[in-house]
């Protein structure tokens, strides 16, 4: 009787001692997989930048002109609120983005963004918001995914960011490649 | 005695198997219950733009003029240092809030911001950031609360916008009611 | 044997209990050590700003002049792609810092950051974004690390400044203490 007694106590122990390894491990170092996101959403960006002639069709314009730091634009901001497509071309918009992009570089094109993608659809209601570098030489180039609202309440991630097509003074698309990690 | 013995077991195998599955659901996909904030402030946002009259109570100013980009202000650019109340009048501050917001839309009055609350009161010491889009056109819009320090180390949650009161060209307030999600 | 069995159902009850307080405990206010982050880097920020004479080592510009609220350069807005260095001297750098900051207020030197750091070395590859507020009259002050990409992926955590030598209206430096609590 004692024997099982003793037995019992042990494995008590032991299952309290293995609970409690499972939780600090939960604790100090989650496990996410990359290539595994909770959801993800592939849209393309168009930036419409205002000129003398394109009033109608502009979604963005520059707030402050180039510095005269380098020969990239550096400094020059602008504030924009673009259409987001499922497709790249200019088709009926799912989604807007709002917010601000800037060229920061002496040496090379570099952009910085900041900015909220806005969804009312039938699909989607909520915002997705994102800040990061967009280190336009790169094929690809990963941006913070950094809160959300309604349907992405509390949302974090990866944003991508490929260039699609040839842009030009005026125009230009990206393809971005959210990646949700952190889904409520 | 073999029968005790292996219930036993059983019951052990089945508690650690229960265990696990607590476990595992809180790597995949936490639950959060968005009406059940840890913490939950409510203050009154009070910007006074400077104009030709108003050095001595203005606490913001216009960093870059609107674009020609339709007209709702496209582009304009507002730095503040804005006291946040606890009331709706300018009562004394309970924290300041600084940061940026700029109008961004061609279409209607939308805005954008990003800013810190700062407290240094007997109450809380710390910051929270905070950014989004403000949809002014909607009654109630959500920004990211994206980090925190001091007092809201590391926190993340939901600031939602409400517009106090009748705005004029050099004044508005908005009630912001701060919902923090994750308090350590 | 029936006392034993009663026994062993109210042990195995009180784990149960004991586990659920445990994983509860873990959702609703996970703990994090402020003093144990799961990674920490200490680097120097260097800020250059491009004047008539130095744009061979300038690093960054002003993009708006400031405004006429207050003596404090409020409004003024610097874009940066700065070099950040392991020790306080102008070694080769380690990462670049790409975003701006802003004066912000009326009545003492107050700024606003939000920017990101690029690694791109056989140590480090990957980025860290950063916002928040930069107190610039007290000692340390902290900000919002909200996400990052790469070696940093999803990672979350506290950049604590502090003026490091004594900055002139052309060249200043301050030391970044990173201390990152979410690691993946």
């Amino acid at each position: 009787m004692a024997q099982i007694l003793y037995k019992y106590y042990l494995f008590i122990l032991l299952s309290i001692l293995l609970i409690h390894s499972f939780v600090t491990f939960a604790h100090s170092k989650r496990s996410i997989d990359e290539t595994k996101p909770c959801k993800r959403i592939v849209l393309y960006y168009h930036d419409i930048l205002l000129n003398d002639t394109n009033i109608d069709n502009a979604t963005s314009a520059t707030v402050a002109n180039h510095t005269q730091l380098g020969n990239f634009k550096h400094g020059m901001l602008v504030v924009f609120d673009d259409p987001m497509t499922k497709d790249n071309t200019l088709s009926p918009p799912v989604a807007r983005a709002q917010g601000f992009y800037f060229y920061d570089s002496k040496n090379e094109y570099n952009a910085w963004y900041s900015y909220t993608l806005i969804f009312n659809s039938s699909e989607h209601k909520g915002t997705i918001n994102i800040m990061g570098a967009d280190l336009m030489g790169d094929e690809t180039r990963d941006l913070s995914v950094v809160g959300g609202t309604g349907d992405f309440f509390m949302t974090r991630g990866i944003a991508t960011f490929r260039t699609d097509g040839i842009p030009n003074a005026f125009y230009f698309r990206v393809e971005m490649d959210i990646k949700l990690y952190e889904c409520y």
